[in-house]
């Protein structure tokens, strides 16, 4: 596989094409952003880890049957992954009020919720990625109504398989953002990562932060964190 | 039919007892707030207007098949309405971007929507009226999913009827707000007002607004913006 032209830069990756026009490689970066880009640093070793713990989560995923963009893990710092073209909503699961749904409703963090939330934020960074509804997606196209109704499925269905496995391994799943990507043949399917940039993790018996909320909120040991959860799901340690 | 104690004082308007038990007197002040509250001001004589104003609007909605909790006008300031329960959700519909649907979405203020869209807004001053999403209002058990699809499907009809009738009067139907409630014998029914306060009316011809916006804006001629809506629903002028 050769890596050609830079497709892509986002604030946790990049994108490259391949010599195959159907596959991209994604290269993971150290740079970590909070609040919409307004707060900027590096977490050592960032790149490595996501990359191993975003490989676990998508092969088992891939293996309980929800189709993801996943290929496989490249080197280090890199995945293949199949094209899509990423469809500009953020789907956001939530089993525990943290951050802005705490905020949002009221709620204290730490509010177990009695059914799983699920959001769809508009991904426009100049907007700052705000909620919206389903009218709100249907007029502004940014997917059909089976789409949506397909990723909020997909959204709930991760979610179950997600929280089983990782009660298993002494972490309670509070939230998690999901993206997902059309392939050039129409197929909805996973796409972007899962890992401690995206979700929150819990230690199951201390509530101790194992994601990028010990970034947001400058509680430290945040590269030991992700060590942490590479180490729970059975992964090498970088 | 006596008036007995307030039950209730809003930023608009105040809720009383009567002899009936099954009947509400409201009051409608001149207090003008907006930005929730952080803006505070009068508008003279808007507590006639907007009691005129809801008068013919309500009565209008009755008597096309909507269930209103509107009786009677029984003076300049007051109206009798059916006793309910309020629903702790703001339906909003739009036709034309404008406010927080304008900045939310990126949209200039004025561009025509290609269907209405129907926000649902948890009514909790302290939490700043949030949008909020099918799932929140389910989690916290604001109402059913039966009385949500019934409220927008109410909302989308009074916005046909409210649109043809204004668009005859030679305005146009911005946006509105509206709140629903629940009769002790478990009716959904149309509660609040309908006004300058709760609606975005634009001049057909000039785009000229003739709503709250021009107290949030401190745009001036409030007052005479509401008695010419008054004056084009065929009102008598205050």
């Amino acid at each position: 596989m050769t890596k050609g032209e830079m497709l892509y830069e986002g604030k946790a990756k990049k994108v490259y094409l391949t010599d195959n026009s159907d596959l991209y490689i994604v290269e993971y970066k150290d740079d970590a952003t909070a609040f919409n880009g307004e707060k900027k640093g590096t977490i050592t070793g960032k790149g490595q880890l996501n990359n191993a713990i975003s490989t676990i989560f998508m092969e088992m995923l891939n293996a309980q049957g929800i189709p993801t963009h996943f290929v496989e893990k490249m080197n280090d710092n890199e995945q293949l992954v199949k094209k899509v073209e990423i469809v500009l909503l953020e789907v956001v699961v939530r089993n525990i009020a943290a951050g802005s749904l705490a905020k949002r409703l009221g709620l204290a963090e730490g509010t177990v919720l009695p059914k799983a939330v699920v959001e769809f934020y508009y991904k426009d960074d100049d907007l700052g990625d705000p909620l919206i509804n389903d009218s709100h997606i249907e007029v502004l196209e940014l997917a059909t109504p089976e789409i949506v109704a397909k990723m909020a499925e997909y959204g709930r269905k991760i979610n179950e398989i997600l929280v089983d496995y990782l009660k298993a391994r002494k972490v309670t799943l509070v939230d998690f953002k999901l993206e997902f990507g059309i392939t050039p043949q129409g197929e909805l399917i996973l796409a972007d990562e899962i890992s401690p940039d995206t979700c929150r993790f819990w230690d199951a018996d201390t509530n101790e932060k194992l994601d990028k909320d010990r970034f947001r909120r400058d509680m430290g040991n945040v590269e030991e964190a992700y060590q942490e959860m590479l180490r729970r799901l059975g992964g090498v340690e970088a």
